[in-house]
C-alpha cells in the first residue's frame, strides 16, 4: 500500500486519553449489562415525529434531488432571521451556509481561515474532536490551558501570549461549553475579543449549546464591537432540537467568507440533503418554544443533581451555567479521573468521562451527561458520592 | 476581515468554464420560461416512495441520533456484499466506511493520500468538481488530457510520463465516465494499473455510474492484480438508487487506509444521518431490479438520441458505453461549445453543457444530458442538429 498522508495518520496524535471508558460502556450495553450510560451528548429522546413528518412530507413531494450548496433559501433565511433576533446583529441570508452538521462547520471554517500548517488556538478543555479537526485541516492544534480554580474560563492574557508566540491565524471558542458547562461572561469575551483584534486572528465561535442556557446569558462574540468581520460562528439544530442524527448545523460569517466557504461545501459535500433542510425550517419556524422544551430535562436535571451533590462535599461540581453535563471535581478522591470513571463502571456499572478525555486542564475531573431519567440520574449521582467517599477513604 | 486561506479563495482557479449557460437556464426556469434543461446529471424522477418511506420508519422507530461514525453495520456489510458480487474482490466491512455522498469521498480520498502541496492526476475531460475537490485538499491539481479522436480514453504512456514529472500521489479514474461516457476497456486499465504501480501511485476510482452500463462491461481498476492495495473506490446511492439529494455514499480500501478515513469523517462530519443509511441499506437490499428501473430510461433514450442522431452527419456523438450523457462534437459548426450552447439556448430554449465546461479537451462538444422525457429530449436533439445544420452553413 503506498503511504497516506501524515495529515491523516497522525488525526488523534497526542489525543485525547480515556475514552476506552465510552467504548467498555457500550460494549457492555451491547452485551446485555445494565449500565448507566452519562458519556456522551445524545438526547434521551428521538427527534419530535412532527419534524420527522415534516421532512417525509417534503421528500415524498419531490425534494430528493441535489439541493442548492449554499443552503435551501428557506433555511438560510430562518437562521438569518433566528441570528438577527438572538444576536441583535443584521443577518442575511449572504451570512450564511448550510452545512452537514455543526461538526462540518468546525472543518470548514479552519480550513478556511488556515493555510496548512498554520496554528489554530482551541481552549482546553475542549470538546473531543477539536485537535483532530484542526489537524485534518492540516493545521497546527495548539491548546491554551485554563484552571478549574477559575471554572475553566480562559485567561485573555495567556492566549493573546501564545497568539504571539504561535503567530496563529484562528481562536476557537465554545460557550456554553461543552465539557465545562461554562457559560463566558461578557467581560471575558470582550478582553478575547480586543485581542483577537490586536493579533487579527479570527475568531470560530461554536454556540451549538446556546438553547441551553440555565443561568446568566449567552453572549455571541460576533456581537461585540468589530467582531462580526473575524467572527465566523457554527451552530446545529442537534442540540436545539434532539436532531443529532440529522447532521445539520450553519456556519455565520461575513458575505466573502460565507461565499468562499460554499465553494468548499461544492467540494467536500455538494450540500446538505433538501428533505432534511425542509425538516430544519420547519423545526425553526416553530419558534422558542420546542427548543424550551428540549432543554428542559436538563435544566430540571441539572438542578436535582447539584441538590444531591449539596448534601456531601467530597465530589464539587464546577460552578457551570448551561449545556448538558456537569464537570465534578474528584481530585478529593486521590484518584485520576480516568482512574475514577474506570472504577466507577467496574464497580457500579455507572458510565461517566474522564476530564482527561477533554484534556490536561480536566484532569482529576469527571464529566456526567444529563442525558438519562430524573431519578435514575440522581440515583447514579448518589452512587458515585459513595464510591467517592469510600475510595477517599481508603486513600 | 483577517485573509482567508489561499486554498479557499483559489478553489475555483483556472477552472471549468461555461457553467454560465447552466445558471441562465435555471434562472430562466425560475422566471417561468420554457427551457429543455439537458444540464446536470438529476434524474427526472424522485427517490422510490418505499424508499422514502423506509427511512421515515427508521427515523420514527427511533434512528435519529448519532449514527456510528463509520457506518451503520447493516449498511457497510451491503456495501461490502455488493462490491463483492460485482467485481469479484472479498470486500468486508472493515474495508467499507460510509460519507456523505460520493463528492465527499472525492474530498476525503485526496485528504488521505496527499499531503499539503503533492500532485493528484485526474482526467480531462472531468466532472466539473476534480479540480476544486484536490484543491480544497491543498495539493495540486494536474489535468492529463484526452483526444476526442480516441473516444476520450486515457493514453497510459501520457499518465506514466506525467506522473514521472510531477512526482504525483494519486490518480483520480472515473469509469464509467462523465462527461463523455466511455467505459475504459480492461487493456486501458491494466497498462493505468501497471503505471500506478511503477510510479507508486494511488488510484482513487470513481464507479458512481457503475449501474449504468449500455455496451460493455464495467470493470473496476480495484479488481486488477496488486491494484486492491492501492486503490480507493468511490461509490454512491445517487446515480443507482435515483437517492442524488440524499448525499450517501461510501469509499472502499485497504483495512488501514479506511480506518484513517474513519477518523478523518468523525473531523469532517461524525458520519451520515442513520435513517439515511438505514433507507440505503433498504435500497440495496432489493437487488438489482430497482437499479434496473433506474438506469432503464437512459439506456432507452440513449439509443432514440443516437438513431435521431443517424439521420444526419454533421453532429458527431463520441462513441460512448455508460452514464446518462451524451457527448456531441459540434466542431463542423465552426463554433466553440460554449458559443454553441450559449446560442441554442437563446434561439431555442435548449440548455447543454459546454464542453468546455468539463476541461480543455472537451472544447468544441457539448454535454446532453439524457434526463428528460423521451419524445422531448428526441425534439430537442433533433432541434439541435437543425440548429447545427443552420450554423455550419452560415459559417
Amino acid at each position: 500500500m503506498p503511504q497516506l498522508s501524515t495529515r491523516i495518520t497522525s488525526l488523534n496524535e497526542g489525543g485525547s486519553d480515556g475514552w476506552e471508558v465510552f467504548y467498555r460502556a457500550r460494549a457492555m450495553v451491547a452485551a446485555g449489562r445494565p449500565v448507566t450510560q452519562l458519556t456522551i451528548g445524545e438526547h434521551d429522546i428521538g427527534t419530535d415525529p412532527t419534524i420527522l413528518d415534516a421532512m417525509h412530507a417534503a421528500a415524498l413531494a419531490g425534494h430528493t434531488g441535489y439541493a442548492m450548496v449554499p443552503g435551501t433559501t428557506a433555511l438560510r433565511e430562518a437562521i438569518a432571521a433566528r441570528v438577527t433576533a438572538r444576536t441583535g446583529i443584521d443577518t442575511a441570508r449572504e451570512n450564511v451556509v448550510v452545512t452537514a452538521g455543526g461538526q462540518a462547520g468546525l472543518f470548514a471554517t479552519h480550513m478556511a481561515v488556515c493555510a496548512p500548517g498554520d496554528t489554530a488556538l482551541y481552549i482546553d478543555p475542549y470538546y473531543a474532536t477539536y485537535p483532530g479537526t484542526i489537524r485534518g485541516a492540516s493545521a497546527r492544534a495548539v491548546a491554551i490551558e485554563t484552571d478549574a480554580a477559575d471554572g475553566f474560563l480562559p485567561d485573555p492574557d495567556r492566549i493573546d501570549r501564545i497568539a504571539r508566540e504561535t503567530g496563529a491565524r484562528s481562536l476557537l471558542l465554545n460557550t456554553p461549553n461543552n465539557p465545562t458547562g461554562a457559560i463566558y461572561p461578557p467581560e471575558t469575551l470582550q478582553a478575547i475579543a480586543r485581542v483577537a483584534q490586536a493579533r487579527d486572528l479570527w475568531v470560530i465561535s461554536d454556540e451549538v449549546y446556546d438553547t441551553q442556557v440555565w443561568e446568566g446569558t449567552h453572549l455571541s462574540p460576533r456581537a461585540l464591537p468589530g467582531m462580526a468581520e473575524r467572527t465566523l460562528v457554527i451552530g446545529s439544530m442537534s442540540k436545539s432540537h434532539a436532531m443529532t442524527g440529522s447532521r445539520v448545523g450553519w456556519i455565520v460569517g461575513p458575505r466573502s467568507a460565507v461565499a468562499a466557504l460554499i465553494d468548499l461545501s461544492t467540494a467536500t459535500t455538494y450540500g446538505v440533503a433538501g428533505f432534511i433542510q425542509d425538516a430544519a425550517a420547519f423545526a425553526l419556524a416553530q419558534g422558542e418554544a420546542p427548543e424550551q422544551a428540549v432543554a428542559e430535562p436538563f435544566r430540571r436535571r441539572r438542578a436535582r443533581v447539584l441538590d444531591a451533590l449539596a448534601r456531601q462535599d467530597l465530589v464539587r461540581a464546577i460552578p457551570s451555567q448551561g449545556a448538558m453535563y456537569l464537570m465534578l471535581d474528584i481530585r478529593a478522591t486521590g484518584l485520576s479521573g480516568r482512574d475514577f470513571a474506570e472504577s466507577l463502571l467496574d464497580a457500579h456499572g455507572i458510565a461517566v468521562m474522564p476530564g482527561e478525555s477533554f484534556g490536561r486542564s480536566a484532569a482529576g475531573h469527571v464529566r456526567v451527561a444529563l442525558t438519562v431519567e430524573d431519578s435514575r440520574l440522581v440515583e447514579a449521582v448518589n452512587t458515585l458520592c459513595g464510591f467517592a467517599a469510600r475510595r477517599a477513604e481508603a486513600a
